[in-house]
Formats: C-alpha cells, sequence, structure tokens
C-alpha cells in the first residue's frame, strides 16, 4: 500500500460514499490579518471587534469567504486532486457564525457521478459540510466537478445526477439570531446605502480593480491548505495548455467581494451562494474588475432590521466593466461567456434595513477592548 | 445618488469640512506578525511581550509605523483617491500607545484648499486624527495633497493655507507615561549605544538593503485597507507615466525604518514625524538603501530616563548610500532632490538614556508567558 | 566607534566566545497562520487546537521549523552576516514544545575555527541555544559557516574542530511528556499509516511540488528576522555569481517538510536534525519537489505510544523525483550531489504506534473553544 496519496480518480468514487478530510484547522486572528492582506477586504464585521460586537456578536467575526476557503481547501485532497475542472457550485450556505479560534472540519458526501461521452473523466457531484470544535455545522454546499480517470477502459457506473436548487430559498436563508441590524451604525463604513436603496435590475460597477501577483494567489491557496497541484508547480503547468500555474478560483471570489465594497459597503454577511461558475481561467498578473446586478430585493420572515439581496456579481480580468454590457456574448448560436470574464456568482446578502433610530455603533461601555487583547 | 464612491475631487472639498472616514479596524497579533514578515523590522518593543513588559507596558506595543498606516489607510478613500500626490506630511504626533486588540477609527478635518494655477487640480490640506475604542486620540497628523478637480472650470475657493509647524517642538513630544527608561537593557538588541552617543551632524550609513517585489508592496498595502488606484491597478498603471504601479510611500518609510536598526537600534520609539517628503516613486523590483543624520538631541523636561534625538532619514532606490553625499543636487540653479532619493523623513524618536543602574530587562518575575496565548 | 554593525568577520571569532543575539521575539498565532501561507503546511498539532489538546498539549503548537527558523534569524547577523556559505547544521535538538505567546531569544558559543588554505576565510563552529520566556532550553544546535577575513593577512586562529555527533542519538531525543501518543486519531490526517508500517530502506516520493517566488521566500525570512544579505539585495546579487538573491536554506528545508506530509503525515514532530547540508543554491521561481528515505525506525525508551524515524528527505529544484534513484552521482572519481539536488536533510520524527484501542481525538468537553479565542 502506498504511503501517498495521488487523490481519487473517478472510478474510486461511489454514491452515498463519506469522505472525512483531514486536518482540522483552527481559525485565528493571524488567518484573518491575512486574508485582509491578500484580499484588502474592508467588510465591517470582520476588521472590528466592537463594530461587531455593538451588532451583537461576541467579537469580529471570521470572513464568510475565508471560512468557505478553509472549509473548501480540506476537501480537495480527497474530491479534486485529479480534477480536470471545477464546474460549479450550488446550495452553498452560511449556517452560523465562525469566530477566531474556532476549529473546522469538513466532510464531503458523493450524490452524483457521471461519466462523460470521451469516457476519459467524469462529473462527481459532492455535498460537503464543515463542523466547527462543538459539532455544530456551520457551512454545506455542493459542487461538481470533471475528475480523470485512472483507468479509461473501466466501466462507467450507473448515472446519477443530484438535483440541486438554483437558489437558495427565502425561508432557507441562514440568518444570524446574534446579529440586530437595528443597532448598525452606516458610518462604519461610510457608505448610506441600505436593504430599501438597492432595485432589482440595478447594476452597480465597482470602480476599482485590482491586479493579483503570483505571490498573492499562491500564499492565498496555501493558508487554505488547498493542495491541488496546478494552483502550485510551475514546472509541471509551464507545459500545460496554460503556460503557468492556475489561480484558485476561490481567490478571484474573495477579490470580487473585496472590490464590492465599494457600492455593497453595507452587504454585512453572505448568507448563500446560489451559483458560481469559474468561467474561464485566471493568472497571476491578471487585474480584476467585477460590476454587481441586484437580481431580487427579499424581506425576511421574523426580521424588520434585515433584508436580503440576491446579487449576481460578475468579474472580469483585464477589461474595463464599462465597455462590458453583458457577461455573456452569442457566439456561432450559442450564449457563452466573454473571454474577459472569470466569475459569474450568483449570491445572497444581509443587509440592515432602515427607517428605525439607529443608536452608535461603537459604544465604549459595552466593550472596552476586543478580547484579542487578552487582557 | 450613485451607490459607489469615485472619491471627492477638488471642488468637493470645503475648509472646516469634517470626514468620518469608515470601517474602523481592530489591530491584531497577526497584523504585528505581517509588518514584521513585510519590513523585517527588529525593533524589541513591538517584536517581544516581555521586553516591553519589562520597561513598563502592558505587553509588546503596535509598531508606531503600522498603527500610522492603518489609521492612514483610512483616509484615502475619502481625501486622496483622486490624488494626483501626495505632497507632504508634517505635525505627526503619536500621541498614545497601541496594543494588539486596540480598534482605530480616523477622521480628517480640511484646513486649507489652494486651487494650482493650471486650474486642473489643487491642494487639499488635513488634519487627520485617530482614536482607539476609549476614544483616546493616538495619532494626529496633517498632510496635504494635489488632487485632481472634476470639472476644471469650477470655480477656484477662496486660497487658505495652514501654517504648520516645521518641527513637533521639546515640549510637544508626546511621551508614553507607562515607559520605564531605566529598566531597560540594551542586550535586547546587541546595540551598546544610547541617546549620549548620538551627535548632531553625525551620519550613519544603514549597511543592509531591501529589494521590494509587487507582492510585497500590495500586500502591505491591502493590509492597511488602503484602496489608491494607483498601487493595485496594474492595467490602468501599465498605461501611466509610471508603467508599472506605484509603491505606497508608506511602504517605503517602514523600510527605511527597518533599515536603521542597523545603527539606531535602541530608538525604541517614534514620538514625531515633523516632515515627510517622497521626493521620487518607487516601483516593485527597487533595492532601498538608507541613511540617517542626526540633527538634534534633545533632553526631555521631566524625563531622566530618555531622551529624544530629531533624525533625518533619507531613502535611496538601486544606489549605494555611500556614494550620495548629499539627498539634493543642484540642477539649473535650483536644489532638487537626486533621482535616486525617494524618502526625506525628518522625524524624532526615543531613546533611553545612559548613567544609572540598569536591571536585567526580561524578568520571569514578572510575566511567566505573553497574554496573547490566551492561558 | 561605529553606531552599525558590518557583522563578525573570520578574525573576530574566539573558541570559547559567548555571543547573546539580540530582539527576543514572541511568536504569536500570527506568525503560525504566516507559516501556513508559506509552507502549506498540514501538520495537524501546529494546525488544530482541540487536536493538540487531545494528545496532551495545552493547545496547538509551535511548528517545530517555524520556531527553529525563528531561534536562527536571531544568531544571523553575529554569526554569519559575513558569510560565504553555511556548511552544514549537526545535533540540532528540538527540546520543548513552543506555543504561541511564548518569547523566544538565542544565544551562541564558538566552539571551534578553522582558517582554509586560501587564508582568505575560515570555517566557524558555533553552538547555539534557545531560551524561552521560563529560560528553559528549548532548542539547540551546532552548525559551520565559511566566513570571510576582514583582512587575509590576519594570523590563523589555532585550528579547533569540534567532535559532533553524526546522529542524535536515541537516548539523547527530546520526547514531549505532555504527548500521549495513544490519544491521537489517524482520521486528522487522512492518513492510516502509522509507526509500524515505515520499514527501513522505504522510499516515499511526496508527489506534489511547490514553486516559490521572490515575496514568498523574501517574506519567509524577514518574518525569521533574518537580516542576511544574500537574500534581500536584488542591487548586490544581479552582479554576484547567483545573478539573483539566494534563498533562505531553511526555507527550502519547510517546503520539502510541507511536502513530506503527503506520505508521512503522522509524523506529528520533529525530535531531532541529525545532519543538514544545502547541497546547491535555491533561487526564486524554482519548483521544488521532495523524497524521503526511511533509514531507521527506532523504539523509544519507556514509550509505547510512540516511535521513532530517522528519514532523509532529498529535495531537488526543477525535476522530477521519480527520474531520482539517487541524490549523488560519481563525477571524476568523486561522489558530488547532483545539480539539481538543494537539500540532504538527515532528521529524526516521532510519530504514534498502532496496536491500542484509540478514542477520538476531537472532544468537544475536553476544549469547547481554542484559548486564542479570547473568550
Amino acid at each position: 500500500m502506498s504511503k501517498t496519496s495521488a487523490g481519487n480518480f473517478f472510478e474510486d468514487f461511489r454514491v452515498g460514499q463519506v469522505l472525512a478530510h483531514g486536518t482540522p484547522r483552527t481559525i485565528t486572528d493571524g488567518d484573518a490579518s491575512l486574508y485582509v492582506a491578500l484580499t484588502g477586504s474592508r467588510f465591517p464585521l470582520h476588521c472590528a471587534a466592537p463594530a461587531a460586537h455593538a451588532v451583537g456578536f461576541e467579537r469580529n467575526t471570521v470572513d464568510d469567504l475565508l471560512a468557505f476557503h478553509v472549509a473548501f481547501g480540506k476537501t480537495v485532497a480527497d474530491v479534486s486532486f485529479n480534477a480536470v475542472a471545477n464546474l460549479g457550485y450550488a446550495d452553498v450556505r452560511f449556517l452560523a457564525t465562525v469566530y477566531p479560534g474556532d476549529t473546522l472540519r469538513s466532510q464531503s458526501t458523493v450524490i452524483g457521478l457521471k461519466e462523460n461521452s470521451s469516457g476519459r473523466n467524469g462529473n462527481v457531484y459532492v455535498r460537503s459540510d464543515t463542523y466547527n470544535q462543538f459539532g455544530d455545522r456551520v457551512l454545506t454546499w455542493a459542487r461538481w466537478v470533471m475528475v480523470h480517470k485512472r483507468d479509461p477502459a473501466a466501466p462507467a457506473p450507473e448515472a446519477v445526477v443530484p438535483a440541486l436548487p438554483a437558489v437558495v430559498p427565502v425561508a432557507e436563508l441562514p440568518l444570524p439570531a446574534e446579529l440586530d441590524g437595528t443597532q448598525y451604525d452606516v458610518s462604519l463604513t461610510g457608505s448610506p446605502h441600505l436593504w430599501e436603496d438597492y432595485a432589482p435590475g440595478e447594476r452597480i460597477d465597482h470602480v476599482n480593480g485590482m491586479t493579483v501577483d503570483s505571490a498573492d494567489h499562491t500564499l492565498a491557496t496555501k493558508l487554505y491548505q488547498n493542495n491541488a497541484r496546478l494552483h502550485f508547480e510551475e514546472r509541471l503547468m509551464a507545459d500545460s495548455r496554460f503556460g503557468t500555474r492556475l489561480m484558485y478560483g476561490g481567490h478571484v471570489i474573495s477579490i470580487a467581494r473585496a472590490l464590492s465594497f465599494n457600492g455593497l459597503a453595507n452587504a454585512l454577511r453572505i448568507a448563500a451562494i446560489n451559483a458560481g461558475t469559474h468561467c474561464n481561467p485566471a493568472f497571476a498578473g491578471d487585474t480584476f474588475y467585477a460590476w454587481t446586478e441586484v437580481l431580487e430585493r427579499w424581506e425576511l420572515p421574523g426580521r424588520a432590521d434585515l433584508g436580503a439581496l440576491r446579487l449576481r456579481t460578475i468579474a472580469v480580468r483585464n477589461a474595463a466593466t464599462e465597455d462590458i454590457a453583458d457577461a455573456k456574448v452569442e457566439r456561432e448560436g450559442r450564449s457563452v461567456y466573454r473571454d474577459e470574464v472569470v466569475l459569474d456568482l450568483d449570491y445572497t446578502v444581509l443587509m440592515p434595513r432602515r427607517g428605525r433610530p439607529r443608536r452608535r455603533a461603537v459604544r465604549a461601555s459595552r466593550m472596552r477592548r476586543a478580547p484579542s487583547r487578552g487582557g
């Protein structure tokens, strides 16, 4: 039996199989600082302990996407080490607040398998779940990846394609019980725009762009302990059709979310990712820009303090968003993504609602100093 | 009303206007570690909890410049997003110790405006103040930037140019009450040189140099949540007269201060920056060197344990300091900075004084383990 | 007396001389996060507080190599600032657990001197010791470096070459008293292989590779406050025979150890480094691969829960391990390292033993939340 793992190939998966992923990870203030350094993110609940405390949290929370990337990274060695492509995400739900100091572990269940017509690979569908040190499930998501077969002659399994929701419905959106939107103060971000101000159909071009260097994306991907070879081995990738290391698609999601602060600063939290597609590969040296379309505006049952916005954020590389009216283009009779488009993300955020008296968010009397101080 | 901000243009500013900057930030041990990784800084109060405790602090303190960059970063979106150039700093005072766990927020007041003769831009003078979670003011500084006009036809405001001190006088230097210089042990740094050993007129060439790569300076600038486009968008900057992203000038200050450890190791703390000029732009790939001239040596009222040194540190790029006698050169009858010079920083540091019995700085009995340990 | 230090030259060293190195350093969660981002390391005791707690530690521990690099970095300014080459390590012992929050200081004693026949440099042998804030010695090692003479005419000292052990014998291996291997759960890493499964003579090719960019290796080296000029000054090194900055050899050790997770995931801890050689220089842009040979398998006196494996890990640059049968090659009648080989590391790890009932490692009842949480 080999001591090393070359990952699972398509014929190694069985529907119903449970994969317990290795190396649980305690997320710390150090990870949070690195996430800011890698993305420039400025969303206040993750940056400022008193601000998070003022709206009901114990202290500043771990960025939703940092938690997701750490949780996701654990699944790579077992699920997508031999992936040809990461095809999509669905039904990603951020179920519980993650704080610095919490420890995450992940497991995945195979929920579908379908060999491709070439006979050389197949699609694997998994449901992944992440738990904290209390055993609470903090994240759940489905994804499907195209995985190489070890042996092209291996027989095809019975095709099972799971039904996945196109959108996480309002009734199933995880709402943080601790968050009290009435305590939110827009001066925290400097943006006056709240839930009521966004209208379905509206498009927001996020102004700023960001160039990502090779050390940036590989530091991020190593931080998440995602060990997919195509992100790390220049020697291997120089001979591939890409000519260089591929950027972890999740880093593009993080950059797009960070850029979206300019226009969506009060989108305090991601509740769900409905669907995500990495439309084209991204590489070191690319400059990313993003725009967001507001798809839906939802009231939340039992919550007058918070509303939800379903958003579609498109990230492009090396092109100005204002020059691009649509992420897709007609080509040979088919609607396909434009070459510049690297991300099409359909997700749902939580934003405080207007129309109630607000108090100052940062009150010294409630919290004199962040607990990370250790005092 | 646009959801996004394209920043303020020259005609958006009014003398007396107060700008409350977004996203307060809790500085953590993670930020401190990143600061060391980004600069190689070795000043002991920021690196070693027991060393800081032994001279009177609760624990290790946040590097003065890390606090400054975080505080400064917040002002960029409102003050200098549309800056042509950052023209200078004056009267920067480090008023109170910042500890890991403290949360900083910044606000700025417009103190001067002067349109330039071209009519296309103008100088904006601001006084910025930064507060911690107790409401204590921890930093204050003045700076002036040249900012684009949105509309060249907009009328010029009445010119107001504030009087700014050329130097923070001894009587106004902030002195940390908690610091007891008599407890300082030079073995902490390995350098025996104390306040008495430095003489006005002396020049110190700092030996080591440091090359900064693109990921280095952009990680630093993102860590500070400074979102000025010219540091981040290679696509934009490739077409500019610079040809590539500009390095945040503050990173050059940090590199120069870190290099100055070799020669000024016991300059425990920066009390003030009297004046700062980014003389020429700096870019990824540049190797920086620095020298320091001792301008003045001051006794401090009521403090026999500490003295102040007014220093002038010059940083150069891609040139040896020993080949450069003066930062300026005569050109067409004018004294201008040499092309190699990127920073001219006039600042005041605090250094323990000699001539009293010293005890061992690191005493296990006072602090058995750093509080960040969480025990 | 110059304020700056140009480091010690060969003629500055005396056998018996003690060098107390500057700037003690508190290692924090931030350093641990950076270490993960810089290496992708996944060994569980350093990543997961509950996992470390379940086997007896207070919380997650500092990676052995992170502690080593910080401890080593302190010695550079005094020992190897003027090194021609770092010739080797011997008798490196990891004596005590280092936790985040602990503060390390290092000192070195000169144990040997031998001028080289050229008369232009000589070998300096030092024993370095690192202590925590309790005064406990946590690390000890010997190394020898070739150091330039300031003055080639300076007389040669009497040659003293210390006897150094080729291997740290079983009886002297430091064994962590707090670690209870019977509590170890292999599901933490996902690898089922324990001490009994490894046989002397076995070779493990570690599958994954890792490309290191310039910002990666310089961030790591600055984090360790190692200020050797040849890692940092591109301007200086462009004119050297290497043509660019040299990578700190310790970073190659860390990358090799991180890659070895695939095949040695349950090698929880490094007890000793018997010998280490940086066979060839490494540079930014290199892609590293590694294989490990199992040299010896040792039972440990009084420990039925743990065994030791003496390993030899070879790291190569820009070459596939499977194409290389041996690290050395015959050249002109001599056995020399192949050009691709950058590291030959002989070290001893601790691994849990099989054959006893195991309980779940992560038990919420023992530790509800990591102490770094600050709660």
